[in-house]
């Protein structure tokens, strides 16, 4: 099947959905991607967003694009009749951890709501292959390091954004129980960051960053005064948190992998894979790394703890490893390089087109 | 406000429902119900369904009926726009764990999906006191006995059906965080049994029952031919398996306490409890007291076990009765007796009429 299948991508403009666009068409699968343009931008709604044409300039092919929302039952139903879709890589979510906190009915009704729209409508057109953007925040507050894919799910996720990945997660358990023929990978990913190496396209969060690698590279071009580090006096090395990061390319070959995994025959039900490098940096590392990539200086002040952060989390890689042939290969300091190469060319985001 | 305001009982035609308003217009309470229904006998869709006019018998009293999907969003508001409605007690969803676990996301979207759009719509016109109709089954296996309200939830919720519940509680919960106007009592139920005294109304599954109480009353009644118990081999009393069943009308009046207790000003935010009679007996014993009550022999036989069934569950009952005021009083030949009570008036439940 590899390369010769339609892949529908779900939140296909957004950051990790972009990315992953890349390397499908980069390895000959035919991408139809939809997004709802909440989270992206695009100069005309009658427009390609940005992202995407970015992608088509990287790639030098041409996507098929729906402005639509998952939560729209018929446009949907529409998509799936009027193309032969093969399999669903499932992006489409709201994401932002405090607004899930202020507005968790939205977050439930889109995230939640959303998804069980797109499940309905895949399952009536027999399209019962998909690979679910899910999180590391589905394994809450760690209870042993690395986290392996057997760490307990669902405990202690403090936020609604954490629970809707849970939730769905869970729905697609339930989903693959109910009827064999669903296939579902459930990708969890760490700390997604850096950029696509062409600069093109990257990470572009509407108003204050809530990530740290954004939030850095703001700092260090200027658009930002200084970068808040919340508490120096966790159980770490140097006493801020440790996260694992991820490079974004890394990330998205990580769906590939997936994919084909999936699309394998003897491949049945579900199966839930870490997205990590399996290390972890702490705060002060990232900002090191990015100094040295950028020849920048970050400014920055230790600030209290954040109420919800925990000290340290990062994955055992070793299943995705093992099972799907992959594994992170770009390292803290090409995060950063590319994270600032991609803000150097797009101070304001895509809007700086 | 204690009977001078209008509560929407959603699934108001149900078994639940049902006793519910008939507590609620004891008390002088305006009620409005709402329901499908799918899993409620109607001669037909423009009536009230059958179970709504036993209730204004019983009571001498009028409810206003809409016919009327939670999913529906525009009519859901146009309800909310014609009426007064102060709070809801909530009891629409699907309920049979052995559908759930075939039809999964019928379950999540008709539990969660309709339990957000009556939340939204609730929020959009400003009515935010809710009672929930939670389950025991948001326990999961119990860690411990008696199981208390501090009992962790979701871990080991083994059916789609026990998990719409644990996840709109969780909704719910974050609903309170978001915004300090909403008020909530989630009210967990073991397992309600029995018909109000009258014999008017009580439970009335479709096809083969899926709990114990109505498949001994149709074996009674000779209806079906013999029960099957499931496991003798527990490490319980007599080795059958052991629950707190509490009386429909007990349980009833627990919904008109909750009111109360969140009807007070100095209510906030949310609190749960559990509904039952803190007492555990067993299949046997059940079949014995249901002989006692009705004169009449119950053939049974011992069948292997079922999976995903526990030994026994039983609940601290002491938090509602603390802070509700609330106790059940009705025992378990009380429960056999009115069951049996209304078998013998409705051998066929509403269609019997």
């Amino acid at each position: 099947m590899k390369g010769n299948s339609t892949i529908l991508v779900t939140g296909g403009a957004g950051y990790v959905g972009s990315h992953t666009v890349v390397e499908l068409l980069k390895n000959n699968y035919t991408v139809i991607a939809l997004d709802n343009l909440v989270n992206c931008y695009a100069k005309d709604v009658d427009e390609k967003p940005e992202a995407l044409k970015r992608v088509e300039q990287i790639t030098g092919k041409k996507i098929t694009f729906y402005n639509v929302d998952i939560r729209d039952r018929d446009a949907l139903d529409k998509i799936f009749k009027a193309n032969k879709i093969d399999s669903v890589i499932h992006f489409a979510a709201l994401k932002a951890v405090g607004e899930s906190v202020k507005v968790p009915l939205m977050y439930y009704q889109n995230n939640i709501g959303g998804s069980g729209t797109l499940f309905e409508v895949m399952g009536k057109n027999n399209v019962k292959k998909l690979v679910f953007s899910s999180s590391a925040t589905v394994y809450g507050t760690p209870q042993f390091l690395p986290i392996t894919e057997n760490h307990p799910t669902g405990q202690g996720c403090t936020n609604p954004y954490g629970k809707t990945k849970y939730f769905v997660e869970e729905i697609l358990k339930d989903l693959c129980t109910s009827d064999p023929e669903w296939k579902v990978i459930l990708l969890r990913y760490f700390n997604p960051v850096g950029a696509h190496e062409s600069g093109l396209i990257g990470e572009d969060p509407s108003g204050i960053p809530n990530n740290l690698m954004p939030y850095i590279s703001q700092v260090a071009v200027g658009r930002r005064d200084k970068l808040q580090v919340f508490g120096a006096d966790y159980p770490t090395q140097d006493g801020t948190g440790v996260r694992d990061y991820i490079h974004i390319t890394d990330l998205a070959i990580g769906h590939l992998k997936a994919l084909e995994k999936m699309l394998l025959p003897a491949f049945n039900s579900w199966k839930a894979y870490n997205l990590g490098t399996g290390h972890g940096y702490s705060v002060l590392d990232v900002i090191k790394a990015f100094e040295k990539a950028s020849g920048e200086k970050v400014k920055y002040e230790i600030v209290g703890r954040r109420e919800g952060d925990i000290a340290e989390c990062y994955a055992d890689a070793s299943l995705a490893k093992l099972e799907l042939n992959w594994t992170a290969t770009r390292d803290i300091f090409v995060m950063c390089k590319d994270t600032w190469n991609w803000q150097q060319k797009n101070p304001k985001g895509f809007e700086s087109a």
